[in-house]
């Protein structure tokens, strides 16, 4: 079918995209979008399971570089610094892939649904998951892995939205790079006994 | 009413846990709920709004607390040790509350359910946004906040998990204290250019 239907995929992905911002999701019909592509319900079946899946297809390839990045980590490198190079290649994936204009509107869409917030968080929980269980892979142990990934997570997902806000023209990738640094800063510093700080707020 | 009903909270309370762990929530009717507590339907939505609320009660109480205890936090406090002392002390509260093995049963129950996953998540996500808010408040730049309330949130989510973990002795607060040492040790060190490890892991 592919030869009459030019760049079907992407054509479907646009008129989603369009009608999703101008309507919302849940007031978007399979059958709408087709029409808006010029194509059948039948070939937007073909390339998605569902309405979701323009909007979140593609998260479990980008899970499995997770782990194949994770996996193919230098013996040396320390358990944060694996899963933020990690994250790195993920983010420039999704920068060369699908870009910030599309990333831009769909955090749009997402915005406006609250089922789609929940899917959208679900999906970090897992890549979470996924990360944690390639440092456990690499014998890193269990505390410190579930640490590093949902540490590494909270980054990425601070990177992200800084990629996204008006104005922003750095990449994702080297966003995830200065955020991991400005972590870094956060955390390092005069270490004053933590007990101390958190005896000061109780009554 | 009270007088004729002791403890009518406890009691609803262990019910549907109780009814929750052995058929799981959807399995389980505020009727049944009310029999086994040997109360009326009416007495509980006198204290719960439905089913999900034994589970995620008190959940707006703790983040107001979490926004009181940043906004109490001595000007000198940096944003991350702010962040953590409010976790801290929620997580004090939790543990004199409803303690360690109902936060253990609870997981359990909620393990068993997608919908109530993405519920845990989403709560853990309006604390993120709640203490996020509340450095700002102080005069923390936007990004700095988000960041030190992502990376609490993750710091508390893998202590919580350690606390109702099998075998673990140690309380809440004293986990939070001790993970968010261990992210300081995971951020620490010697710093390699960090654009020096994300190049290792590109084709």
């Amino acid at each position: 079918m592919g030869r009459w239907e030019p760049n079907a995929r992407g054509r479907l992905e646009q008129a989603a995209m369009e009608l999703y911002a101008e309507r919302g999701l849940d007031q978007t019909t399979v059958a709408e979008i087709a029409a808006r592509a010029g194509l059948t319900e039948r070939t937007f079946f073909r390339h998605y399971a569902d309405k979701r899946e323009v909007l979140f297809g593609g998260s479990e390839a980008l899970s499995e570089r997770l782990v194949a990045s994770v996996a193919g980590a230098p013996d040396s490198a320390r358990p944060l610094d694996a899963v933020a190079a990690a994250l790195e290649e993920v983010g420039a994936l999704i920068e060369e892939s699908r870009g910030r204009d599309f990333a831009r509107a769909r955090r749009s869409i997402i915005a406006a649904n609250a089922e789609l917030q929940e899917r959208e968080l679900i999906k970090l929980a897992s890549w979470a998951a996924t990360l944690a269980g390639s440092l456990r892979d690499r014998g890193v142990d269990e505390r410190t892995a579930t640490l590093a990934a949902e540490t590494g997570i909270a980054v990425f997902h601070v990177a992200f939205d800084r990629w996204v806000s008006d104005g922003v023209e750095r990449g994702l990738a080297a966003l995830i790079r200065e955020s991991l640094g400005e972590l870094k800063a956060l955390t390092a510093g005069e270490r004053r006994p933590t007990t101390a700080s958190a005896h000061t707020f109780r009554p």
